[in-house]
């Protein structure tokens, strides 16, 4: 069985790394493939992918390749992790929104639209050559931001394909901490879009804890997802990413003076690469954590033996919705707790309030206009999602982040 | 045959007055009755009504009073036109928002909630007495805004109410004068929430003729609307109320410096009083044109033709959703273009596009909330509804608007 | 000695009184009359005073009168004390300058501009009594927001009059504490425009240790400014009203959600007066202390005892500029610590630096522009008071604020 | 005689050729060497201005060279038209402050200090140059925004510098078709700082004409400089750039969508060097005028001549305030119609009101800081300069912007 990590020279690959040696049995991995278009981070990355690897105990072949062809040849799962641009690309999406007073964030509002104008292109051409030349019936799991995007687009054209975030793992390590619980005895009624969910539920052998959760740790939450008491009125725990929404302008007080997140990425990631390039390194360093995407590996992992084995697991993932959220349409990507067996099937029971329902419907048809932009490209369809977009919404804002993020990013749009 | 118009003593009477003298034999009226708490505004509106009644050659009885009972006994047909507050009310809804900086208006974003939660009780517990002495199967036909708020709350009580609004027939007009033809040529796809809809066709002879309207009066149609260009790219047009929207942060810069529409609208008033008073007037006078409502009278006794005849003619109402439009639950309150016969049905041939759709999921959302922090009140309601509404949705907003809506409210908020 | 307290009724009357008291011999008092247009008020605050001063072993005379004239007729000293329009114009204040997006105090910006102009009638036209029937030479010391342009606005009119303002004994007892010293061991260097100061030294017998403050203590001092400490890099502390200039934006902020000064002193006051209203109450109660206005009493006890013996102490004053600022023209009113004897001389050490003198100077023309208005009235006047403003600053603000301002404040206003 | 153009490989300098040509004898020209260390540019433009010269019968000479010390060497005059970073740095200049919300502007605001840090210090080491090997007593005309602060920096150093700007010969040139005149028969009472002037007054045959022109024409004037009326009540007439003032958040509003000027800018001059390439062509092109500078060449030559022959004429430029505006420190630099003879005296009879006052002493204020910053460098004094500056004012605006400014900027910052 063989996984191919498309982005695989990505600082981020030793976490991957890790989960991939610890279950590498488990899963039946035969072969690593990381493939990446840059080959000098493969010839860093790659032998300390194998290094990890071999810690483990495993024997899985680790190999690492600058050919799409090769590395996708055969897989049985491919990973996409990628980064279209760079950090360097990230700064400017996470800048230029600002500009026009709106948050700049690489997943959220005109940033994050500029992320899948440049990504989408990409992961459709990737996807294409995996449809030719992968194992039959491989899936695509993305990890791509924005990941709901990314996975409609994929979906849309006809690739078996799904999502995966690590906001739900999170969340189901802090409320097991404050249960004192494994993790892997808490459940969660997870739902909603990517980087827009709410947790409704929260089980422990078969029963909501949820409102015993909030009776205790009510603060603890809040301060968890930044975002005041308040806004935990209606019983829903929201994710961290709401607070680019019910504190936006705060938000953007706090970007005009805070260090850019990009930047501090882009440092981070320069001592990182001075750490790889030590060839007795055989574990991922302490630094990663600060780099953001904790529990990703384990998350992926775990994801991938329910894809492979379909064991029934209980998963968060980004999927069609085919009815199960009744005020969206059927092909919106939404994310949700599913059971991952032959189907894939949403488990949540509590339904989102009518507060969540209006700003989920909002955000899934900007998720639809922007998917048309980044797949159909044009200026006038950039300008549809700006203004379908809740944290946008206006026609002055919509132009002028519109002009911005072409000029921004006009390197990477093939249409502009 | 019976009609009593609640809120009789209101400037706006003569209007319908106007409207129920030319059409008293055609609708069958018996009797006219202007119910109002304020006996010396009846004092004077009453005879004028009766004048301009009698002009046009109608024996109608017209009567006054300011005992509810007394007024709606009997009645197959109850006008609703309140201002609880009166104008003073509104000056303080288009004021207070603008301190956290939001639009203020009164009947989109806090402003219109304000106005939702002092109205929504009185209109229930008219329509109590409706229910109990108005004839059997009495229709209240409310033009109270916001109308989609307040008949939902009529509607949820189970109250046979209907909403209507002047945006629809203005648009009729407008578009009959760009196409040369007479209004009743024109039938419009008219469709969204009270304040907040678009014309997704407009037929004459059966034939769309939208696109035509747009290739010629581009320019024109949005001067009308107050809106650029842009915004019509989708084919669709808005109506003027959602400049509150796709120019929000405009709008609230020329709030600040222009007078306020209240105050303006005060001013008008005394002016049509004084004219009122002149016991030889029997003709709605020039200056009420200025005051708001163009068309109303004309909407309204076509309407009211169409529910007591069954004559199948379209209207622009506000009705449950049961299912129209797929994204919003059943029993929300849409306004569109229906046939009136036995029963009203939606009559509108193009749909929404997304960047409509999560615009109207999300304010529905919002009238929801809203809907039930006037019926069942509290502080929490109110915040709630606020942060649902997509002018706000900003904790620190909805937190301070709800501060400052209880404050300017309080006399007027039973539960306050 | 006679001394009339102008606004004697205020609920900070008994502040004064316990200093009355306390130093009625040392200040050779014989007499204290509050006056005041609300006797309802005095008949509550009068015997109150009364029993304060004789807790205090005083035999003075405690007199109260609605009757200006009889009541500074013969007076050495007339303490002004006014709130023109109650808390309720200073609600009004605070809260018409948020409409424009501009901060809502009642001394800075617009809010102080309202203030100026109602108040600035009234004190002078009380200041003309006390010309004609006060005894000759008497001081009018005025403790009236705002202190400056209220003082310029005396001045002007050819008064003998001096402004007093408690920030800087505030600061002395701060840093008196902050150097284990006594308070009247501690001089400041205190110098701008009333709620528009820095402290540029603080010298302990002789000595600047300002800077070792700063070296112990910059934290505390930023926290006590509510200020971030970069504010401080040049070396000199900004009184908290700065916080409205360099905090202006995160101040309206706050303001948008806090519930208002003015609403929460009136609550205060109410409890007061239920306090007061034991006649067996002897001292000011501990609920003083939270109306604002800490350690005005000494401040105002010791001025008047310099005023009167000319014993050549320090006092932060305001007073005419006549060229110790070089920058302002003479006429301007500064405050300063100054030497009162015969004369009042400027006694600062250490001139403010470029970006104080910048600001200093757009006040100061801003509080000749408002004086302007508040003697000769007219749109025209306020409006170009506004656009002065260093807070206002634009067109559209200034005209917007302008319009709220007056029809907000018309009642109080003699030319509106 | 001889004439250095240091810049002068910018598509600027055909229009100053034309000057040259055309008064070459009248100004005793014998050479004009052009300065630019890009040679390329001087390849295409040398031979233009050679060409433009002999056009007016000019035999004066005219040589170019990329060797700083070269071209200065002997020079009675040298003109300072600089860019440092060129139009990219501009169009940075524009974009950073409007991530914080504040006017991006190439010389007004952080845009403004953006250009003066890195220009200063390339001013500066041209100037010592100059002072080494230029003739004795030759003169530096600064042409090199921001003017004001460029000027004081090469005076504080000890150079014979003076600064010249075109928005007084603009006005002088309006004004003149306005009233029916010759320009040279228009004197202006023009003052102020530099991009912060106002005009009190226009003579005409030694009369004051400005009420007149105001009474007659003040929409038209309004129009010219882009500000309501009201802004003129008090009969001065602001220039254009204090719209960055007094409308700067429609300013703000108005850059967020409209096209950066910087890349307009750059388009054009892509233009001209394409039109320039020409080796026929002898006259400045038509699209040199939408380049802005209009009237800039007439400016300089004159002002050049008075500086040559002393003869007494009055100019608009930038000088020592040495006392003139009392409420400025004698060392700040200051625009003003002087009289150039042997010495420069100011000539403006009219003063600026308080309104005007208050604005030049707060951004003199920052002119001194800034220029302090681009001499001695270091974020502190970056952020004191910003802090002072009337259009960033707050703690939180300083600290993003001064962060933006080095980020952006840092390439042609010495000391970052």
């Amino acid at each position: 069985m063989k996984i191919a990590v498309v982005g695989g020279g990505s600082t981020y690959t030793p976490e991957l790394a890790e989960g991939f040696g610890a279950n590498a049995a488990a899963l039946g991995i035969d072969e690593v493939v990381l493939v990446d278009p840059a080959a000098d981070k493969l010839a860093v990355i790659g032998p300390l992918v194998r290094r990890i690897v071999r810690r483990h105990g495993s024997e899985a072949r680790v190999a690492w390749t600058d050919d799409l062809d090769r590395g996708v040849e055969g897989a049985s799962l491919v990973l996409l992790q990628l980064r279209v641009g760079g950090q360097q690309a990230r700064i400017g999406d996470e800048a230029f929104p600002l500009e026009c007073g709106c948050v700049g964030q690489e997943t959220t509002g005109a940033g994050g639209l500029a992320k899948a104008l440049r990504t989408i292109p990409v992961a459709l051409s990737i996807a294409e050559r995996v449809r030719e030349l992968a194992a039959p019936g491989a899936w695509i799991v993305d990890f791509t931001n924005p990941v709901g995007m990314v996975t409609r687009a994929l979906l849309d054209a006809g690739h078996r394909a799904i999502g995966l975030c690590n906001v739900a793992i999170g969340f189901q390590r802090r409320f097991a901490g404050l249960l004192g619980r494994a993790p892997e005895e808490v459940v969660l009624d997870h739902v909603g879009l990517n980087h827009l969910t709410w947790e409704t539920g929260v089980r422990v052998d078969g029963r909501d804890v949820l409102p015993e959760l909030f009776a205790k740790h009510r603060a603890a939450l809040a301060d968890e997802v930044d975002l005041p008491e308040a806004v935990f009125a209606d019983g829903l725990v929201p994710s961290y990413y709401l607070r680019y929404y019910y504190g936006h302008d705060q938000e953007v007080e706090r970007l005009r003076t805070a260090p850019s997140r990009g930047q501090e990425v882009a440092r981070i990631e320069a001592e990182l690469w001075e750490v790889y390039r030590d060839d007795t390194l055989d574990h991922k360093p302490e630094q990663l954590s600060r780099r953001g995407g904790a529990y990703y590996s384990e998350a992926a992992v775990a994801l991938m033996r329910s894809l492979l084995t379909e064991d029934g697991a209980v998963h968060a993932v980004n999927v069609r919705n085919d009815g199960f959220l009744p005020y969206l349409p059927d092909e919106a990507v939404i994310e949700v707790s599913a059971i991952v067996d032959a189907a894939i099937t949403p488990a949540v029971r509590t339904p989102l309030g009518p507060r969540q329902r209006g700003l989920v419907a909002a955000v899934s048809a900007y998720e639809e206009l922007g998917v048309a932009a980044a797949v159909h490209g044009g200026e006038r369809r950039v300008y549809e999602a700006l203004l379908a977009h809740p944290l946008v919404g206006q026609h002055d804002l919509a132009e002028g982040l519109t002009r911005r993020l072409i000029a921004t990013g006009r390197d990477h749009l093939p249409w502009a």
